[in-house]
């Protein structure tokens, strides 16, 4: 068997829904083409921003379309450059990187099994110079697979309100849920004053037609149409009207079903394999979904001396202090392959874990 | 009739190709829909990338497709962020604005009838900072309409070798030809090592695919990946897909042709509209294609004052001196509305220029 990537965070080739989207593709064309393949609006596609702005009941005028959502954070973080922005650690490393390129303060926040500690937060705020945001990815997050607490929730929501914070809640994994109920979103308990709210179709439908959106304040949403209409003029029409397609036709839940489906048995088939394989050596949670899970290896376990010797075992996964987490952690993704392989990739990495001495 | 836009430099409905694109989209989906659908390469979509490479004889490697062109701009301004840059005066305002947001120091380098002045762009360099690039429009340019003679092509070119000088050509209106002979690009005639070539498909198959493209050195060309990967991981490979599908058909060609003659019908309209309305009162040259013809109006006539008058007549343009332009000049596009519209369009036009007091 050849390498198994636990590193890659993407979904398989097999949840893309690849017939369906082609005849979307043709349709949208037909339908709307001479909308779709012009310059148009920059704020993206109307009848999707419509689409999503009903979803979350707001004004349309309030939903920014980008090109993947990574792009309308690099105009969120091109704003506020130079400031103080507060993350999670461990949290996603592209926004980080994002943020240190721009010369931003980063300030992580400790996490836990509930998530992000609301406490910190408001030490945070004590403590040191007004943060322009905090970044939070409160559900599955990436790279922990951990979900913040309705309590928490409420908590960081009142806190938001206290002192005028800007949140920007990241959820690209909160419908990819294969258990459980979904706890309100932070957008929804709040109601959007200082709560912006940021997904895409990524991990819904396809990440590589690359529409993500934004529902913000007015003005920030118009801050950043400008910086989106300076860069690009246009967002890809083609990759929206395709999804609206999609949409339209009622394939987005019957396709989710179907993905969070495959989703699942892969995620168990991990818990399973750790079960069988990691017991007592090291520590993990069961995520209801999302992609990723969490490792605490051993104290004497360094991820990335680990890395290097699982590569040569066939089995790759990312070091948690990529996403600023501890040197004895590791992001594990089920996502991108089969249950199979996924078993044999945990088998792979344990007896690199069994080999350190302790 | 509805206000005339002159001032709308894209393409009209009618040069899209919607039913062969809605086709193309199903095609390049169907074909390679796992790669197309999940993020691959940030340099962009391989088949689409070699054939370009090809054309321009260089390495796959060396090309950099962008959503749309202006997106590698950014990128490239970017990099140079806070250096001179040398620009031609006039020229397109949407790079002009994005180096002056990026605190560069933009130059603007006189042109005539032939293009930019070589000995201007000299005499940039004997005098101040070493700037980090020229960025230049040679064929049919926006805003002028104006093609840089092949004598100061070669000229130019020279000045880039003596004075290892970065020479950005952006090209997206070449191959709009309705006449006589393209003059040999910058890229041909310095052979890549100091001149780096952007274009896109946005004039030649639909702008809404939002398909730019750059051809640069190297090691500009990593560094330009890496912004990209950081901004939006993958671009939108569908557009680029479906464009390569479209060439792939052999329909690049032909549809071009379709398009140019569209374009010769409106630059016709507008010439002999112009002779009949305004010949005498203001001046204007024959472009050999492109989308725009520049108006020098006689020296008591301010654009911005005229503009208001014709947006109460039904016609818009824009003011030169959006471009850097003097404030007695305009630039009148003919690509969007129709021949009929481009007759009647000018009539306002020069209703107003005639009300004028001398």
């Amino acid at each position: 068997m050849a390498t198994i990537a636990l590193a890659r965070g993407i979904p398989a080739p097999e949840c893309l829904p690849v017939e369906e989207l082609a005849d979307c593709a043709r349709a949208a064309v037909e339908r709307d083409g001479t909308s779709v393949l012009s310059y148009g609006p920059v704020g993206g596609y109307a009848p999707l921003r419509e689409w999503i702005a009903e979803r979350h009941g707001v004004a349309p005028e309030r939903v920014l379309l980008t090109n993947g959502s990574l792009q309308g954070f690099v105009f969120l973080a091109q704003r506020f450059a130079g400031a103080r922005v507060l993350v999670e650690q461990p949290t996603y490393d592209r926004p980080l990187k994002i943020l240190r390129a721009l010369g931003t303060e980063v300030v992580q926040l400790p996490m836990d099994d509930q998530g992000l500690d609301p406490d910190a937060v408001a030490d945070a705020l004590a403590n040191g110079p007004r943060p322009a945001f905090l970044y939070t990815i409160p559900t599955f997050q990436n790279p922990s697979g951990r979900t913040l607490s309705t309590e928490r929730r409420r908590r960081l929501v009142e806190i938001a309100r206290d002192h005028q914070l800007l949140v920007l809640e990241d959820d690209p994994y909160g419908l990819v849920r294969f258990e459980g109920t979904a706890p309100p979103s932070l957008f929804e308990l709040e109601g959007g004053t200082h709560v912006a709210y940021s997904s895409s179709f990524s991990k819904t439908i396809a990440p590589g037609l690359r529409v993500g959106y934004f529902i913000l304040p007015p003005e920030l949403e118009r801050e950043l149409e400008a910086a989106a209409v300076a860069t690009y003029i246009t967002p890809v029409l083609l990759g929206q009207a395709t999804v609206y397609e999609f949409l339209r036709r009622g394939n987005f839940d019957p396709n989710l079903r179907r993905v969070q489906d495959l989703l699942r048995l892969r995620r168990d088939a991990m818990l399973e394999a750790l079960e069988a394989e990691l017991s007592g050596l090291a520590e993990w949670r069961r995520p209801e979904g999302g992609y990723f899970l969490w490792l605490d290896l051993p104290q004497e376990i360094v991820a990335s001396d680990l890395l290097a010797n699982a590569e040569e075992a066939g089995v790759t996964f990312v070091d948690g202090r990529d996403f600023g987490g501890a040197p004895n952690t590791a992001r594990l993704a089920y996502s991108y392959v089969s249950p199979d392989e996924v078993r044999e990739g945990v088998r792979r990495l344990a007896a690199q874990v069994v080999a350190v001495p302790a």
